[in-house]
């Protein structure tokens, strides 16, 4: 069940599950000890629920084994961002404030989860309000010096230490993409709106609930399965399709992006994705970049402006709940809590007006290139994870994809002072799909790392 | 400041309360006089706050004695329907499940309206998750036989009973304009994502945070001192402008739609129409209808769908949280909550995607009217209130501007069986301080009820 010390891709044991070499019990006792022995130290997880976990894999158990699971997900052991709501465990949102406190119910996406079998194991780390200030001191499983990234810390963890398969997140600026980078692992910001949010305590209008996890077979099965059940945000029909992801076909074009925060990668950062350019290049793919269209020259102007505007539009749109819990208790919030609601109350709306119709612009922009190419590629992250936990890292390469609202993708495939460092594929709007089938071409393809892709076809 | 036994309009008497002649002090004594004259028999309340109202008042008095108000609303005391979070009093929604539950914060509409120096009174009862069945009992203001209609139940009855002079609502279906309708006062149904719903529990795609008030003055400038400081839904910018409430500039053209479910409107309902239709002409206004404009007509033809429609969306939409209730405490559900969920659960992603595309077609269908018609005009609801409490009434005439998505605004100028009745004024998206303007100069110049505008200009 284990490769290299890590559990092993869930829905590649379908067949294993339904013929009963090995059962979701199993996968789940594997699971646990995992966490016994590493959690201690990485610190991931803020609350586990073993006994529920235990009785859901069991049920999960003999359902395969009349061959009569409930999805391809049922029985995998999933761990949930601490901003997001759940009925057996609290929900603190790495505050505090709000430290300990039930809310008596699950997420639409948590609900979505038990529905399809899956089991909750429990809750990882956030910083506070998933924005800034990290309360707590979980480390990269890949370098113990190092952050793991934030807002979805602790997510990105335990996936990167192979503790779980899968765990869900969420970002309004970076926040899969690139603690997935820093931990080595599978992070997916799905098309604005793909997955429903309700529960999850992200007020934001780039908010996206996803997934980071070890495998693009189980991201893309446990989001699925939650929009079958859950849909997406309301109004939006939720993340759809079947990808290709048996990694045969190949995209046609690709078009490499140096977005905004490109001057802020590290020179390691920069020469592995030249060399990976080069490796695309050599398996017969066409690669432009701002030098062959101008299009694209275009839209990297536009969006070199995405980081500053996503934080303007974020300090207006966060001023709730900030402020009703400033009346609550004061000394339980961050300074840079406070000093945003401060930033907010200073803001007028014909000011929060404007910034939208420059996001606009920006999207329109990018919607121009949606036929053009099948994908778009950059780096995960600035580079590899900064030491320290002061910081969870630089944003700048990963808030183009939450401005636009576009689905992002990073796979771990790049290296950064032999640290991983994600390679990012960017799609456009609600075709999800193809940035999966994209990456698990370039996966088997280019980097050979069928392993990434879960199930060995 | 009373007349007939209810309290005047507030924003009308800032003069006076600068001067001192009277203060928002002795405004909220006399509103809380009426509730305990009025309230033991409406039971429009399930809780109120006193001493917090009394001190905000005081403070009120203050500012405005300094000539140094927060707002125009400053010192207006308002109830606040009780599925939007506040942080002094319980949210209960309307549910045996959720009774008495603390949130531990201010809705981003109640924070916002604090800080505009307002005094939050205290919190209106609505049906069981602001749908169908009601537990409550509150009467209607004008005859105590008869249902307040619902869900915004009553925070109609305690604006019609004349005890405060704004509340909030919230709208999926019909929930602001039947009730408003019912009970003899204003309610406006904004643009959709026009006020920013954050801890309001509506999670529909239609979903809109509005209000019920004595005039049209009022409500106007309690929204607006929302959206200035909360704006819209994120994404939104909120709700904006400034109308003509002086009632002198006509509307050039309006369009009289017989809306889905003209047809189950009852006699006096139609020939009270028929009446308005008469003196909006004797005015000069040009008014048309289907037989006049085929557009029209086609319009007619989309939104006869719109309730359906609206029920099947709200079905998948509201899958959660009632499905993650059920996990809680069945019991405490009412049967018609429990069906829903197991409705939800037998709907497919596809569905919805479907009932979508159609809701697309159907806002396409009006967006092409937008630029023609000044406003758009029909009955507040089917006619007046049912007897008894058994239902809240039929929804069929109100569920036209919830599924369009667009404003709308119903003002007590029409009678059914000797009891108030609305005439609705719906608008173009984004456009709603038109319908305001255009409500003004109706109730001015053709039904002669300044009373129901305000500032005696």
């Amino acid at each position: 069940m284990k490769r290299n010390g890590k559990l092993r891709g869930y829905v590649a044991l379908a067949e294993a599950f339904r013929s009963g070499t090995t059962t979701p019990r199993a996968y789940l006792d594997e699971t646990l000890s995992l966490i016994d022995r590493h959690d201690s130290r990485i610190k991931a997880f803020v609350a586990t629920n073993r006994e529920g976990a235990i009785h859901a894999a069991n049920a999960s158990t003999a359902r395969w084994r009349n061959d009569a699971p409930l999805s391809p997900i049922d029985g995998m052991p999933l761990a949930i961002k601490d901003v997001i709501e759940t009925i057996d465990l609290p929900t603190g949102q790495g505050s505090l404030l709000l430290e300990g406190t039930m809310s008596g119910r699950d997420a639409a996406s948590v609900r979505a989860l038990r529905e399809a079998g899956a089991v909750i194991v429990g809750k990882t780390t956030t910083t506070e309000f998933a924005s800034f200030h990290a309360y707590h001191e979980t480390l990269n499983p890949c370098d113990d010096e190092r952050s793991p990234g934030g807002s979805s810390s602790g997510s990105a963890a335990a996936v990167g230490a192979g503790m779980v398969p899968v765990a869900l997140g969420t970002q309004v600026v970076g926040s899969i993409l690139r603690p997935a980078s820093y931990c080595g692992a599978v992070g997916f910001k799905p098309s604005h709106g793909a997955i429903n949010r309700s529960g999850s305590h992200d007020h934001f209008s780039q908010g996206c609930l996803g997934a980071i996890g070890a495998t693009l077979s189980d991201t893309w099965a446990a989001l699925r399965a939650i929009a079958e059940r859950a849909g997406g945000d309301p109004g939006h029909a939720g993340l759809a399709g079947d990808p290709d992801l048996t990694g045969r076909t190949a995209p046609k074009r690709i078009a490499v992006l140096e977005t905004g925060g490109w001057s802020s990668a590290t020179e390691g950062a920069r020469a592995a994705m030249f060399e990976a350019r080069r490796r695309l290049a050599d398996e017969g793919i066409e690669l432009r970049s701002r030098a062959d269209d101008p299009a694209i020259e275009a839209l990297e102007q536009a969006i070199a402006d995405a980081l500053p505007l996503t934080l303007a539009i974020n300090t207006w749109e966060g001023r709730w709940p900030r402020n009703t819990y400033t009346d609550r208790d004061v000394s339980k919030l961050s300074a840079s809590a406070i000093e945003r609601v401060r930033a907010a109350e200073a803001m007028t709306q014909n000011e929060y007006r404007e910034l939208l119709v420059r996001r606009s612009a920006m999207r329109a922009r990018f919607a121009e290139l949606a036929d053009r190419y099948d994908v778009f590629a950059t780096l995960g992250a600035s580079g590899a994870a900064p030491i320290g936990l002061g910081s969870t890292g630089n944003v700048a390469l990963n808030t183009a994809a939450s401005s636009l609202g576009v689905p992002a993708l990073t796979v771990p495939v790049l290296q950064d002072q032999d640290l991983p460092l994600g390679l990012q594929l960017l799609g456009s709007m609600d075709r999800d799909a193809t940035v999966f089938g994209a990456a698990a071409w370039v996966l088997r393809s280019v980097f050979d790392r069928q392993d990434l892709i879960g199930p060995e076809t």
